[in-house]
């Protein structure tokens, strides 16, 4: 591919462009819930008290270019990847091998497994688990190649985000490309923009089945008297990505009629509960306004509990207990979330490892095995004599890597250079927690323009990742009753800027257009 | 009707039961548009200056209790008025009777009425005219009454607003009094809230469908070589208002795919044209972003123009003749707008006056106009020996009454026992711009509780007033092309403050449960 498509691209903005641009994003932002509440960083004191502000989610003014070949990749892929999850997780004992070193080190991990330890003891309730799963690309075009490929930034198992935003930011991109109906003057005319439209965006139908499928799956109420069903949703304090998740909760709500509550972490003790006489271990969900009309949860999504601030205290760890030996579905289990750590990403992707994937997706085709295996980069452990360490500690490999701890949620990369040095400057024992992995080459001359969520107008080189989502509902004896994809995530980053977090600066939501 | 059902209503929330609905409402708000940009005044310096911060309309949190008579009566009467005023347009001569003694003393009906003059002189070229109407009424309980009835507040022929947030509010008030699906619970229990929802409010695609019915009727391009149609929106600067708007422009682009533009008063003369050369004078607009692609405006749609500070200059007199002597349809036209004003409300609702009504509606049926004429509650003049004069002046019968400006807008209504002394503190020949009006007496238990945009939640009595949407298309000869009523708004204020605008302080967006 002529990588030169991406430097023309996009159509440069005068000031009477640019500002019909920024206007109409910020009002079309508003007007269709594509926001996010404020950060109060961003608020003089005292400017929000009572919570009513919202702002415009960060977002790209214009789609970005992506390969038509690599977009169709990664959503083809998406069902196998679901299956593998699945399966991993229902391989506790290989699971706990590859966790087994993490758990020593790790008190999340550690944590974690320990919640899984006690229901295990107890026995679990609920055969089915469900995931709502995102797999993160990044456009691989190393010099000299000949074609653009995908590689798999990470595989997540937990409060994949932005499936309600992004579907919104496509309907957004997708609007301006047509506006006025007829002739289309929003962007100043480019051949890669004439009559060309993002893919259609179906996170929210999809995610939002996903959940339907397991409410359904639950069956009948386990209690007596029996109870009205419902789905919780257990977030986080002060979510500022609540629009995101409501997007969800209202598909839910509207359109399969299921009954959605949030509860915030800190609640979950003085919200539900499982009586100690049924046997089912029920979740029962009060809603404090109406004490009365107790709920029976069906499936508890967690957009929460993914990171270890999210456990303030060892009451939180309790509830998270409480969670995980009920009989509601989990999205996901403690160990759906742990099959997402990025070290078991490092142990399939490893080149010279045992054939994982294989293992794992018994009745897939052999050429679809090789697609999944061609998305990943080369990973590898730090362990002694290992080639990991050899590369990550030799300067002149180290360049080509980054090292990335076991952890969901960004935020903590160790990049290039900086690597020997910084695994020098901590306790060997420690090196177990994190990964080294191959950088991945995007398009180097790609380029966007931003409008932050505080307004400000940013345009550079920018680098894009694709998440695609699925959605899996499995039984612990690996039967899958439901195994869809649909919908998709681009964000976009600035180049000064490594990590990935939209939520954290300039980083953006985005949509694509396939060339 | 047994006025007490107001005082049991609506149920007291306990502070579990507020706090789910004023989050419920927070958040719902924001994530479906029904919002508005925040009052500078509301924020500390400095915290906004890019424009990006939304925060909810103003709302109730229940639905408002409204007799189902009166609410059905003011739906059928709404395409006889649409009639009414289209009639009441086209017989100029009768207008200018009517305004003649307002023109000398009311700067703004004298400068409007030269716009007026100007283009007749010249000769108008649209034969067209589209109303988009808002019929507000309040429900009249006098004390011994049998019934209640309905008696109109005002006529609003220009920027009839709230459309868009209005549906939003009858959506949002559904969905709490439906959620969960299959287990209401949002509100404590009370037999009015017991399955009842508000009827449908169809605002957004009968006012969209009067605009696109006149962009219909334009014709084709009367411009060399032709040039693509659009709709223009003339709007103020800094609107706060806009995502009310949006809903209407959406509905255009979305659904009868028609072009749309947005364009404030102060830009008028800098983006739209008129050719010298062409006799038939299409209005052109050039976007700025797109100064090679001129549209030609089919509709203008003023949100703006409809109060004085809309004129801050003679540019802006200039801007809006451009507009009136152009081919665009005008929604409204400068006789429309005039025929809104108040004197012409106390003309036709004046008790011992000729029979306007039976002359403006010659085809209507007698039970239809006396039905109408039903709406009105008594309103005088200020004339010498007039009736009006008397009840004004007298401390015992102006306790009674209010005393309106002759102005769109609200905001400087007199009331009652000021009236007298008012009066004798303006000279005697302003009285002219004055209507004297019998107050309506509405229940006078009603309650409800408000999400100000600020956050602060207050309750307590309130007066609610419901109005009607209408839009009408017509020739100059009175052909009528397109009459329709759909659609409703529900405004409640608190019984402290006396006037209606929603913008303006503790005045909320609504709906109803009808009883």
């Amino acid at each position: 591919m002529d990588q030169s498509i991406y430097s023309s691209y996009p159509p440069p903005l005068d000031p009477a462009q640019e500002q019909f641009l920024v206007t109409t994003v910020k009002d079309w932002t508003i007007h269709n819930g594509l926001t996010v509440r404020p950060s109060p960083a961003s608020l003089p004191a005292g400017a929000d008290e009572k919570g009513v502000l919202a702002t415009n989610a960060p977002v790209t003014l214009f789609p970005s270019l992506f390969p038509k070949s690599c977009f169709e990749e990664a959503t083809a892929l998406q069902k196998a990847y679901n299956e593998l999850y699945a399966n991993i997780t229902c391989d506790t004992a290989w699971l706990e091998k590859v966790m087994e070193e993490l758990i020593d080190v790790d008190d999340f991990i550690s944590s974690l497994w320990k919640v899984h330890l006690a229901v295990q003891k107890e026995g679990y309730v609920q055969p089915l688990s469900l995931g709502l799963y995102r797999s993160d690309y990044m456009v691989h075009v190393p010099p000299n190649a000949t074609a653009p490929s995908i590689k798999q930034v990470e595989f997540n198992t937990i409060s994949s985000s932005f499936g309600g935003l992004s579907s919104l930011v496509t309907a957004m991109h997708t609007e301006l490309l047509s506006f006025p109906p007829g002739q289309p003057i929003s962007y100043p005319q480019h051949p890669l923009l004439d009559g060309r439209l993002p893919p259609e965006n179906t996170a929210v139908p999809t995610l939002a089945a996903g959940l339907a499928a397991a409410h359904e799956a639950y069956g009948p109420s386990k209690s007596t008297p029996s109870l009205p069903l419902c789905v919780l949703f257990v977030v986080q304090d002060g979510e500022r990505n609540l629009f995101d998740q409501l997007a969800l909760s209202s598909q839910l709500t509207r359109f399969h009629k299921i009954p959605v509550f949030r509860l915030v972490t800190s609640e979950i003790l003085n919200q539900t509960s499982i009586p100690s006489s049924n046997p089912s271990r029920p979740l029962l969900y009060t809603p404090p306004f109406s004490p009365s009309t107790p709920f029976e949860v069906t499936t508890v999504y967690l957009r929460s509990f993914y990171t270890p601030s999210d456990y303030k205290s060892e009451r939180d760890w309790d509830a998270r207990l409480q969670l995980e030996r009920s009989a509601a579905i989990k999205c996901p289990t403690v160990l759906n979330q742990l099959a997402g750590c990025k070290k078991i990403q490092q142990v399939l992707a490893e080149p010279s490892g045992p054939d994982n994937l294989s293992r794992f997706l018994p009745r897939t085709e052999p050429s679809m095995i090789s697609n999944l295996r061609g998305t990943f980069a080369p990973q590898y452990d730090l362990s002694a004599n290992g080639r990991g360490r050899e590369l990550a500690l030799n300067p002149e490999t180290a360049v080509k890597h980054v090292l990335k701890p076991q952890r969901e949620g960004g935020g903590n990369n160790i990049y290039k250079a900086d690597i020997p040095e910084f695994l020098r400057s901590i306790p060997e024992t420690d090196w177990k927690r994190w990964v080294l992995m191959e950088m991945i080459q995007p398009p180097p001359t790609a380029k966007n323009v931003v409008l932050r969520s505080d307004g400000q107008v940013l345009s550079g080189h920018v680098i894009g990742e694709l998440g695609v989502f699925g959605t899996i509902l499995w039984k612990d004896n690996g039967d899958i009753i439901h195994n869809e994809q649909g919908g998709w995530l681009m964000r976009t980053k600035g180049k000064e800027s490594n990590e990935g977090g939209v939520a954290a600066g300039f980083s953006s939501l985005d949509s694509v257009i396939l060339i």
